[in-house]
């Protein structure tokens, strides 16, 4: 969950009113091209209180949002271990998110995301800065394949959550996780890290 | 199009009866639980009017889920040809009208599906019946396996398109068809042809 524990009381109205400067500032311009102090002024609060509120950029995007997890708390143990196995700790990571209460969460994201351009950029930005970046920049691969690289990583999971959770196809909906981690981890692993000179070549 | 040239006029109350009587009729029971006869009944008309209007349980089905397109008639090409280009050619034929105005018409039924459990649940029937049924039946794997193997399927493509003309991501929303067909090609080629013991172990 992305949560401050101990500082969240404060005023709610100010609370919300940064929340809403957010949203709209992450939304206009991207994780990268908001800033905290941007995000202040137009709350017409001082920056300060918004770091006493969120602690960082990272956490104010996750809040703004209605991120229902943190992939900065998730992403360690899929990044550690052996490099061919990443695929498959990446799926396996994926579904347990989905299939907690925190997936519950994730369809009312889709949900505002197809319906609404403002949660599909804010979708977007936290799949590129929150989940992807982080990924790709443990590989060893050219930086030039990186985004394309992830955003293939992206249709397929974004997919199979779609699948399992709002279109319920069988068996794709009512499989072990295990399968799936079976089926579609070596998917995510070529996208990762095959070889796709043919892809880079075209 | 999913449309019948010649015999539209009639009576368009009518016509709006029965399409609605279809839908219902659809979504509660799936598209083989689902009769003619029965949507006839629902709409209170003659069963030959059904078929006057729509002339097959395909065509009214398409009709009455607002269909873009009638994959009947774009899969033979995908499924004429070497099984191992297969694949790539289903890539390319699904991006083609995901890339042409109809990709307009599936937008809005992939937002109405995320938001609506009856659009959700004839989206469902439309993959399997219309289009993984058609494919599957073409393929020489265990048809214990089908089932999954045309879901996975479903869920790399189904991601593509959300990823490309939904959440928009970057490099994948304005890349060229093919480098998205060699990317993805394989994929789809391993789900319907590959050796997925491994998966069917677990």
């Amino acid at each position: 969950m992305a949560r401050r524990t101990g500082r969240r009381p404060g005023n709610p109205d100010t609370r919300q009113a940064i929340l809403d400067a957010a949203r709209a500032a992450f939304a206009e311009r991207g994780f990268d091209g908001a800033s905290i102090r941007a995000v202040a002024a137009a709350a017409r609060v001082d920056p300060a209180l918004v770091h006493h509120y969120f602690g960082s950029k990272d956490r104010l995007f996750l809040a703004a949002m209605h991120a229902p997890v943190d992939p900065a708390e998730l992403l360690p143990s899929v990044l550690a271990g052996d490099r061919a196995g990443l695929g498959e700790r990446l799926v396996r990571t994926f579904l347990g998110v989905w299939d907690s209460p925190a997936g519950t969460a994730g369809v009312a994201l889709l949900r505002s995301a197809v319906s609404n351009e403002w949660t599909a950029r804010l979708l977007r930005e936290f799949l590129v800065t929150q989940v992807l970046r982080r990924v790709l920049d443990q590989l060893d691969a050219d930086p030039a394949e990186l985004p394309l690289r992830g955003s293939l990583v992206a249709s397929q999971l974004i997919g199979l959550a779609m699948m399992r959770h709002v279109v319920r196809l069988e068996p794709v909906a009512s499989a072990a996780p295990e399968t799936l981690v079976a089926a579609v981890g070596p998917t995510v692993q070529r996208y990762l890290t095959g070889d796709l000179a043919e892809v880079f070549a075209g």
